[in-house]
């Protein structure tokens, strides 16, 4: 950084970044798709090239947090090793290959006096991701909004501010050989909160969405800061339902799945309701099989009664996203309770109905409201790669624009080519 | 208005309408499309067997707009007739007839595992419409956002007031008789201002959308204080550009249309840049059809040396929707010029070519990043109905969700449906 640049505010320096940030997304809008996946696959070649170098950015990041008393969970997502960098080369290479979404037609028709209108896809412009300490984010957000035509200013959390640098260097580097500005992929060079306010400022209409990927606080100041739209979601309050139809082995493994695969994603189930008709028949098998891995059982009245490992659920738990072994379980005496109260509880993430009849499916996928809803699978299949989408910048629990896992068509608009042969409006 | 209910604040009337609005949505969520066909038609023929009443309704707004020395465009705007209210029957019909966005799969897919995902559309909640004087933004907005599966509060002007009251009433008995509750449907009691600072905060999140109809300091407004998010656009800054490949006979009836057809709505364009190529060629007859309708021509330096009738345009003419019988006038040296002007001075509502090229259609329609594209036609076809949408709550310019005009499709969100046979994640 020059002396001139040091002598710069941090609302100076990010207005600066969003400024670069339009002069990137102008020439990523018009970049050709083949420009776009050479820029991607260079950029894997370069991960892999610079192993080395991102490993020591990491260790110096490793060593700083430990030197802070940082440990356990939040130690592990910040640490990278050889096997975690091919999961990010791979990652950047499947996006590289996505079919291009800047350009599809989504719509056409003709209309009687002639005209044909196409409804195309077109990039957003720019994104702004505010992450914490999983540097992998880096290298995925980065690669889908190239691939999207989109700019992106990357805000990573200060902890692994090295680690996130090298990444981006393999990214510019990738950009750099495909004839792309290296400004279509910024990371902010301080870590400073001012900077994280800035940008939720919108840098002078410089950003045109923001992603915020994290922990609770820092979704909940970004949705309740930012002028500009947000893609996020604050929590993950999911709902598994066993209804009187449902197939006993499919409602063991499903609920098992669903909570204890892993506890800490926004997927995984929170509550477990379950048709009073089948609480004498499948309650048992579902409960032993949850403790039997460890989880601990949050039970209503009913449940207290029939299950003796259970403790009572208060008010509180059908509020909680555990993210732990934690299930609170609740007998509901119809379909239509069961929808109430999860249109009462839910956050509108993910909810899943385990069902052999096809009404009760049908009423459970029109009567909610959540983002996604599964029949007869676990709801830990809520995720960008597992949808198909090749990667997610995040899950959206908004109805606005996005909605489930945020995608490359998701970081899309669209705009309308009318094409006539001299029409006049009468 | 009960004792009890006259001394709510404003505030506290306006928070009620939101919580009703909310349960005419989770109503309007599950209707069946029957339902809400069988509501338009009812309200079409209501609005057709009240026409003594709403023209009454619109007598009493016209004298007090009189008597308040309003005169002109206002006037004949907020004027009903029988041919007007015709006009308002036939597109609440059309809305009727429309086919059901609700439900419908946009996309659908199967993953390796088997699990078949679909993207079905859902609505958006609650929509908030805030109008000036035309009467008919009652009936459409109202007819549009019912197909859509949406409640909505409707704002009108203070002038309006009465006419609005009497259309309002035809859409209750529609819903009424299709045994949908009258809260879909609801007309703030009260023409103070607060009450639209109140529905830009949302309403306690009971809004999910505001739709400002109406000028441009309203729109401004709107898109300033808002905290929900805005379908909107400020203004139609509409470009015009003759390429050297352009068609002459097209060039001039283009023009002419694109300009004159009616000046003051959002799709008339507002500036016409001609290739220099054929600046020598066409733009004497385009001027001259423009001048022979009354346009008055603001021209650049050579714009000023080959039409007498040109006065000089100054920065300000390329920066101005007129809005009226004016056009501003510049001669460009490339494809690319133009499309650097337009980028620096458009709106990004609508944008015209006029050529025979097609290489420089394609560079035009990818260049530009307006809502809508046009090539041979005329802007003025920048309208929803134009666009086979059966009508439009209006045109929006922002790239979040909606973009052009914005139909029944763009007034709902979407939803995923997964369904499976047992599948766990891995």
């Amino acid at each position: 950084m020059s002396a001139v640049q040091a002598k710069q505010t941090i609302a100076e320096t990010m207005r600066e970044i969003g400024r670069n940030a339009r002069i990137g997304a102008n020439a990523l809008k018009v970049a050709t798709p083949e420009q776009k996946r050479t820029a991607l696959l260079t950029a894997a070649g370069a991960l892999n090239a610079h192993r080395k170098q991102i490993l020591a950015a990491n260790a110096l990041d490793m060593a700083a947090a430990r030197e802070k008393g940082i440990s356990g969970a939040f130690l592990d997502r910040l640490l990278l090793t050889d096997a975690r960098i091919d999961g990010i080369i791979e990652a950047v290479k499947t996006i590289a290959e996505l079919p291009d979404p800047v350009g599809t037609v989504i719509a056409e028709w003709d209309r009687p006096n002639g005209l044909h209108i196409e409804r195309v896809r077109t990039p957003l412009g720019v994104i702004g991701v505010i992450f914490e300490s999983r540097p992998n984010v880096t290298a995925d957000a980065g690669a889908l909004c190239i691939k999207s035509g989109n700019a992106v200013i990357l805000r990573g959390g200060s902890d692994s501010f090295h680690s996130s640098r090298a990444i981006v260097d393999c990214l510019l580097d990738g950009l750099h050989l495909a004839g792309l500005p290296v400004e279509c992929v910024q990371l902010v060079p301080t870590t400073d909160r001012e900077a994280v306010g800035e940008m939720l400022k919108g840098l002078d209409g410089n950003i045109d969405v923001i992603v915020p990927r994290g922990g609770k606080s820092l979704v909940a100041r970004v949705q309740s800061e930012a002028r500009v739209p947000v893609f996020a979601h604050l929590e993950g309050l999911v709902h598994v339902y066993i209804d009187r139809s449902a197939d006993l082995d499919k409602a063991v493994a499903v609920t098992l799945n669903a909570k204890m695969r892993r506890t800490g994603i926004c997927g995984a189930a929170e509550t477990l309701l379950v048709h009073q008709d089948v609480a004498g028949t499948h309650l048992q098998p579902i409960i032993a099989a949850l403790v039997a891995k460890g989880c601990e059982i949050r039970g209503d009245a009913t449940v207290m009664g029939l299950v003796p490992e259970a403790v009572a659920a208060t008010e509180q738990d059908w509020r909680t996203e555990y993210e732990d072994a934690i299930i609170s379980v609740k007998i509901v005496e119809s379909l239509e309770a069961a929808i109430a109260h999860i249109e009462h509880y839910s956050s509108h993430h993910t909810e899943a109905i385990i069902a052999e009849d096809a009404e009760a499916v049908e009423k459970f996928f029109n009567g909610i409201d959540s983002a996604i809803l599964v029949h007869n699978a676990s709801t830990q299949f809520a995720d960008g790669g597992e949808f198909g989408f090749g990667g997610e910048i995040g899950i959206a629990t908004g109805k606005m624009h996005a909605r489930g896992p945020v995608g490359v068509e998701q970081l899309t608009s669209f705009k309308y080519r009318v094409r006539g042969n001299g029409q006049t409006r009468p």
